[in-house]
């Protein structure tokens, strides 16, 4: 989702920042997945930003969400064109102050821009794993975020932020490691998949896998899937949008502004738009990374994996401070599952802040410019570093 | 969609039914279409059920929806398992009720279910048209439709009735030739498309394009694109449906009620309903049908086709009696699209009965059992019958 990140003109980017690697579960070790497979080793992408303080109580952890990476803000060259995924919130002064703050941000297990996924070497063969890949969890993808902050040093978290299947993290980090989360700030997101969420993601997969190319995961030595990819990005496109905002950024506009072609080519702006989604997510993701993640999501139940079929239960673990922030156009996870998941935080007593934010454009509305937004997560780090 | 029909149990059947096919446009003759091209000759199968009147005056056009087709309710033989499409609607003393009016129903123009369309034998080459079967409107539809009721002697039609592709050419049938519509009754359907709609098309368009099995549309000797079209399909389908229906049909239920697979295998309920559908659909339609006829629907626009731009001037050349019905949950073509026509049409002065149903089943509420449909549909019919 990095297309909507803009540079800043206003002098107020994080600058050059560095990705690094941190490899552990190495062999004889191993981690040991949900699923029962022991996987490694291990290696996590990741980057930081700004000074961890020196009583270490300044780090806010950033997950992202499906087609995220480790890099959320700055540029890695003086050149680079594009900033960070989430550019508009962190950096100094930024709703995520890294004037204050330490921002660690690493790519998640299963994904495809530096940590371990299936497009990564097996060791058992030395080839891409591909379907020999395990199916990991979010709660896999969190326990290696630990073993990460371990590695740096780091027991506890001012906060943790994401958005969407980043939101999926906090919330796992929240019930997963209580007593290391002071704060949690799940964004855009759901305890569980609907089944139509369920059925978006799955519709993505099949575009994958009916793809020739596909060849059960095993292209890695020749052409890729890149149609069927393309396909399930842009199916993920629709969703991440809204009726409201896709009449305003398109309506019924066409492409060459004078009359229809009468052929399959694309007439109208928002088909080109899409059509151009895809192809250019093929250049920078892995079709099997695609396969896991969406997977991942959709096993996700905090309800079943924490509470025993009881949200109220599953949030009785957690000792963080919550904002959880929804979308009124947000359909694909509706604040009515926000509003769901702040009852069961209440009902535990917890100290939850809970906003619904009015705007247009759809789930993808947390990487869009957004002051209320941006102040909302402002003031409420502040307070919490305040309180802890 | 005509999954959905059920058998009556009650013994309101029509019975058997028979398919016939009119051609016409036969050369040196052809029919021009919107796009300029000539098309002939042209087949369009067709049934009809109950008795015409001596007066001519009691027929009703039922036009269908993407997958529908002349084969609106009965069955073809005794040993038939599954009636036509819109049984429930369609029969004695039912909505639609056959004991007083004479229905016609035909497969629409660009379909694959008896009328010409891509996968009819182009007379200038012997071979499948394939892509070379020119793009269609719904305009077009409409036009083959009138050159059947001239065939049957017809030159008044009680009314016309149709939900979502089906509707449109029912608002197309009172603009395009208002002294013959007594009645219209548009269900769940727009007067153009959505951004969304459109693009909710043009991915599963591209779904079938991806698929290397198309062939740029030249299949009909060799493997189908059936993956491709299964994925369209599934998209469909959850277009077809709701957040809500799709969570009291399926939730997160698991296929095989135990656990989950940590592979690829359907887990949920959801993944399997809408892998069944779209390996089903391909059993009986054809790819190329697909991307003609959802492009036509892209296409429709009443207002820039009839109106220049105005709706409310469009409408001004109707002289149909109108009951527009939308469903709440019908998130392809919202409630908020037919308010907007049903606005137009009291602004030229026109008999307009608008409702909105209470329905969670999403967009294809229209063709799922519904007394209040029903009710409404008859007594609307009666009483346009008895000032007629």
């Amino acid at each position: 989702m990095s297309e909507y990140a803009v540079r800043n003109n206003d002098g107020n980017s994080v600058g050059i920042v560095e990705k690094r690697t941190f490899t552990f579960a190495e062999p004889p070790d191993t981690m040991a997945l949900e699923s029962g497979v022991k996987l490694g080793p291990i290696n996590i992408a990741y980057e930081t930003i700004g000074q961890l303080n020196a009583d270490r109580s300044n780090v806010i952890l950033i997950t992202h969400a499906l087609s995220g990476d480790s890099h959320v803000a700055g540029y890695y060259t003086e050149k680079d064109k594009k900033p960070g995924w989430w550019e508009i919130m962190v950096g100094p002064g930024k709703g995520i102050d890294t004037d204050r703050y330490f921002v660690v941000c690493a790519n998640i297990l299963g994904g495809c821009m530096g940590s371990t996924g299936p497009s990564s070497i097996n060791p058992a063969s030395g080839k891409a794993y591909g379907l020999d890949f395990p199916v990991v969890t979010i709660g896999d993808m969190v326990k290696a975020q630990k073993a990460l902050l371990d590695h740096l040093g780091i027991k506890k978290l001012l906060a943790v932020v994401g958005g969407s299947i980043g939101g999926m993290q906090v919330l796992e980090w929240s019930l997963r490691y209580p007593e290391m989360v002071t704060a949690a700030i799940p964004l855009a997101t759901t305890t569980r998949h609907s089944a139509l969420a369920i059925a978006f993601n799955e519709v993505g997969r099949q575009a994958i896998m009916a793809d020739p190319n596909w060849n059960r995961g095993n292209y890695y030595d020749g052409p890729r899937p890149n149609l069927g990819l393309a396909v399930a990005r842009m199916i993920g496109h629709v969703t991440y949008l809204s009726d409201e905002s896709m009449r305003q950024k398109f309506g019924r506009r066409l492409q060459d502004k004078r009359d229809f072609s009468f052929n399959f080519d694309a007439d109208f702006q928002v088909e080109s738009y899409l059509r151009h989604q895809g192809s250019k997510f093929v250049e920078r993701f892995d079709a099997n990374s695609f396969l896991y993640i969406t997977k991942a999501a959709d096993y996700f139940d905090l309800k079943n994996q924490h509470g025993a079929g009881s949200q109220v239960e599953a949030f009785a673990k957690a000792q963080a401070k919550f904002l959880v922030v929804s979308f009124t156009s947000d359909w694909l996870y509706p604040t009515y599952q926000s509003k769901a998941m702040v009852k069961a935080m209440k009902k535990n007593g917890l100290d939850v802040s809970f906003c619904e934010i009015k705007a247009d454009c759809g789930h993808d509305a947390f990487l869009l410019p957004n002051a209320r937004l941006a102040s909302l997560i402002k003031g409420f780090l502040e307070r919490v570093q305040l309180e802890s």
